[in-house]
């Protein structure tokens, strides 16, 4: 028996399963194809941060297609619990960028002036907000817009509706060879040979494989994250607090994440002495009551890179009905709904803006950002 | 250095917490003792219903009693966000009694004629509202306003609210010597001798030893529970689903809780081969598709009861400033906000109603209930 | 910079980490491209038994094949410990084979006549050397040189060994492209293209994509297995006991493993509700004090299987050092180490047994074996 | 229906664990009254080491029970093998006390001179023995015959054997009120009355409110101490190495414990970011390599401790049939044994040694240890 389906997505991190999502609500018979389970990788590893403005400081195309996919999840999440039963726990409790030194708080007063929906707070405002930070800071920057969710619940609840919707999910099952065929793809997964009118590529880290099977060219780089979370011993953390690449996001069960690491090339996902320690360290430097939490866990992903740190959202020029989405770096989460509308309207021949188009492009220039 | 408390409430599960929350609410200096860690007894290990329905068939002033707690859920869930940041996870949506039976469509038919709230559905509606039901059942009750939280989030809630209000959280810190002095308690507990105005026994299953060393006679035997928690493969359970003493429990992260085996005198809180294998039984004769779902994790409590399976909550007579809320049996999480009220009324000497004080007093008939 | 390696082996279970560590002794450069972790499918999911007598029951080339390579297990255990520190945890403590029926006992009977080293017990025999056993088994086989390790130690011993001896290790590396150059095999894996002399495919239920990359036709499909753990209460279990497709291994730890399932075609590593009502209620038919065991953990894994389920191990014939070993079904454990011998001595050209190069060769007949 | 034991050993801890055992192998019928789960308080926090030249520099009557505690050890692993099926992983692979000032290298060298069976190494043969360890060093003590067990295994052998010699184990049974009569004590646990001829109190931490109730006053605090376990990458630690109150400890499933902290007066058993980072930073100073580990888990336990630091082992001079055997500090594992004999000895009117008699007795002289 021959199964064809609409679209095949090789990848279920949260950029296979938003696409899918969008496909199948679509219409489209979908089916994901996932190595190893659901959301797995980099997207559960994710302390789930909805921040367009702490990810970049200019208003440029990238940033405007950050802010149009946060402002995606309140229909979202509120879709995702109708559907699913599953709450994807959005809150947006906001998020305080520090100054520690006179310097950080020239640059970060500077992006006040010149962004909306961002505040410069001193040093006393801050301390009224968070009473438990360190007193060495300078001030800080709070975004109220900022937000959070649960990847793992994300993850879960887009399987989910997935699945509700008509679409098979298929974990375990590395794609094999995938073969262009006249009027379909052909992907060898889970022992059994499938038939899929578009390809989709969404492979995260592993996309650099999928690619050169398909002899494309788009290199995809790990970029390792650590992260681990502690129970607060009676106090209570508001917002998310952001210095000097480190971050502690308040979770809603009351624990608190602290992340994360940055390791260019390392592909093994696990946790070490090395990246706790340093994390442990800043945490404690931002603020100082963290000594005493409780250790709950610590874990690590695998952030997919391209060369401009810039995802790949496009439709192959070369090759009918090919797609990929990945690249998404530290950014998956947050820019998740706007790439899987991006990945429906493609397939489906929809408007899409051609900003985006270049900027998401396979053939952009790759100036290469360090 | 001797520390003062105005009450010092020994046994830190949801009945301690929520007694210590209302007391220091109301501006006194509590402390908790708890042996081990917080929540770490049956209040964790529950399921969280909080259905007032489904404990009790007639209208006595327990089912009031339960009414009452239930229907403070709503402005504490807010009031533990608005203070803590933690979300106790509430939602209403609703609780399925089947009938596998035309016995038992009989029995609850008439309780749909003779109950509020509670709405008889054929077979039909029932496979409708839960398609993925056996079709064996005959139809079953349901009852829309039954609603649940997450209990370990809610101890966690409760356990920071009370220490953002200044109270002080002992763990590890089994209650040893207890003394009645003239004016206060001294309780020696982590290696240090404390002094309590009021003593509040709030032990659950170990309230007996306790209640001993204060020469009270009021029996609390363990009646062990088993649960476990699975993850569905691609269908979605709605409302909670009860028959025949097992429960399914849809949650909020997409998993859905089975529960419990009911043991009477059982100690030892650990999951059996013999428990779980019975509630796996169970689950799949409700719910065929239930078979493929995947395990998580088991886990076991021990609710506390006495003889004649309702709380104590109770002023002694004869001991000054001493107080108890405990036995809550199966209905801990349900009972706990009005038990936690009572508490902080009978201290403060407010009106407590005298049903109340009646029905869970240390001396009311204890005819036994089987 | 380029890094030549004499051997690249492609999967790092217990396959390919015993042909690394043969070929590391031996003097070459080895690489190991492991997808995930190591050991991290079914290698660590078996519960370690090594018993040539319980899995086949005629003295073919596959019954000497077993029996060579559970003798290599001592001295590799000695070498393990003293190269690594890692007590594989070998041990030899028999295996008892239960008959419950009169046909199972002629059956079994009949088989202690015809092979050496195993013995028939009666009834009370049985019951003498484990009285916790069921009273409705009619007698039970006893093969007393059965014994077990514990496969993640081995796992791990081995990427140890491999790894003191200069070989290097890759993980969350899934190869990509694989290409035949004249001189070497050129392999796309973490990021990079590595040079390998030889290449070994060890790929396990993932082989069958591997091979097909290299245009090999060589299906392997996956059994899944379920297991669980279980502490038992009070009593103990000395040997491992077998009957109906169920066995209980007692562990160095105290603990028993109770396993496995068996289902065809399932890619889905996790364990249900279903497989672990069927593995508890048949050890708790086996040994009915086994109810009371507290429950530990569960888990699964994929066995790779061949359409005759008989281990593929070759070099092959029209691809110049091209290497395979895998599709070791339930036997993967106890024919590793001389599986890994074999892999060395065919890449080095030494002497192998012509009904072993026959039997496991890639052009066998292969009749199929339901 | 009432049951008479011959003792009732108050705490399931190592110690009430080997005195159980020694006092059933003489014939004894003994009950343990666990308040957890058995061995679930510092027993099984311990990282496991038997060295008795580690934890005291004179040779007097402590270095002598310590060191004949640790010569009991290869007898009791090979019986409880043999007994119980669980293997206490008994390894004899030194230890290595490390120098790294000239300070620290003369105070060693001293001890190598007046010690037996304590070497003192050069940098050269350190780091011959370990070449992974800091450069840094100045040379370092080696002894031989320092060993280690597992101490989780160990308490799960005890406590099977116990019950195979006919014991009773109460798990979740706080002991509540004690009660002295003429002939035998009265235990109040798990909900019934107990009748014991012998008392003994082996509590460990939570001794000193067990004491209280009996009207003896002896102190016991906690020292909290923390602890860690990695998987190194690709490397081998082959003995213990201990400096500055850290010490890296091999075990034989290829990880390595890091330990541990010391907190006096902290009665909450669980790992903190102060005291992880902290034991980080040190096992990197110790082993650079230690940087690249994979973090697996960290835990924390409560040592209990008199005011001068050694145990308490005694039968009370005043109260008829009662014993104790606690506050072993940071030596339950290694003193176990000694202490289990001579728990026996005592009860059974044997010889007990006077020196240890009057060293551990109820009223030594106690100037304070700081």
């Amino acid at each position: 028996m021959k199964t064809f389906y609409d679209a095949g997505i090789v990848g279920g991190g949260v950029i296979g399963l938003m696409s899918a999502y969008f496909l199948s609500k679509a219409g489209l018979k979908v089916a994901i194809f996932e190595k190893g389970k659901i959301g797995c990788g980099a997207s559960s590893a994710a302390a789930g941060m909805l921040g367009a403005h702490t990810e970049t400081e200019k208003a440029d195309a990238f940033f405007r297609f950050a802010e149009e996919s946060g402002a995606l999840y309140p229909a979202l999440a509120a879709d995702l619990l109708e559907e699913t039963g599953i709450d994807i726990q959005l809150v947006y409790n906001g998020m305080l960028k520090l100054a520690m030194t006179a310097e950080e708080a020239v640059s970060l007063k500077d992006r006040a002036l010149n962004e909306p929906d961002v505040e410069w707070l001193s040093r006393e405002s801050v301390l009224k907000k968070e009473r438990n930070l360190t007193e060495y800071l300078q001030g800080g920057l709070f975004i109220a817009k900022d937000g959070q969710v649960s990847p793992p619940a994300l993850c879960r609840a887009l399987a989910r509706a997935v699945q509700i919707n008509g679409g098979t999910i298929f974990e375990g099952a590395a794609a094999g060879r995938m073969r262009a065929e006249p009027s379909h793809y052909e992907i060898s997964a889970a022992g059994e040979t499938h038939f899929c009118e578009a390809l989709v590529i969404t492979g995260g880290t592993w996309s650099g494989p999928l690619f050169e099977g398909l002899g494309i060219s788009a290199p995809v780089h790990p970029v390792k994250g650590e992260c681990l979370s502690v129970m607060p011993d009676g106090f209570r953390l508001a917002s998310t607090v952001f210095h000097d690449s480190c971050y502690l996001v308040p979770k809603s069960d009351g624990s608190i994440v602290i992340g994360a690491t940055m390791e260019k090339g390392n592909w093994r996902a696990e946790p070490t002495i090395q990246g706790m320690a340093s994390l442990m360290e800043k945490a404690v430097s931002i603020m100082p009551c963290m000594k005493k939490s409780v250790f709950q866990k610590a874990w690590a992903g695998l952030r997919p890179a391209a060369r401009d740190a810039k995802p790949y959202i496009f439709k192959h020029e070369g090759m009918k009905n090919l797609y990929a989405a990945t690249g998404h770096y530290r950014n998956g989460i947050l820019l998740a709904p706007k790439t899987g509308e991006m990945v429906r309207d493609l397939i489906l021949s929809r408007q899409v803006k051609p900003e985006y188009a270049r900027e998401f492009g396979l053939n952009r220039g790759t100036e290469v950002k360090s």
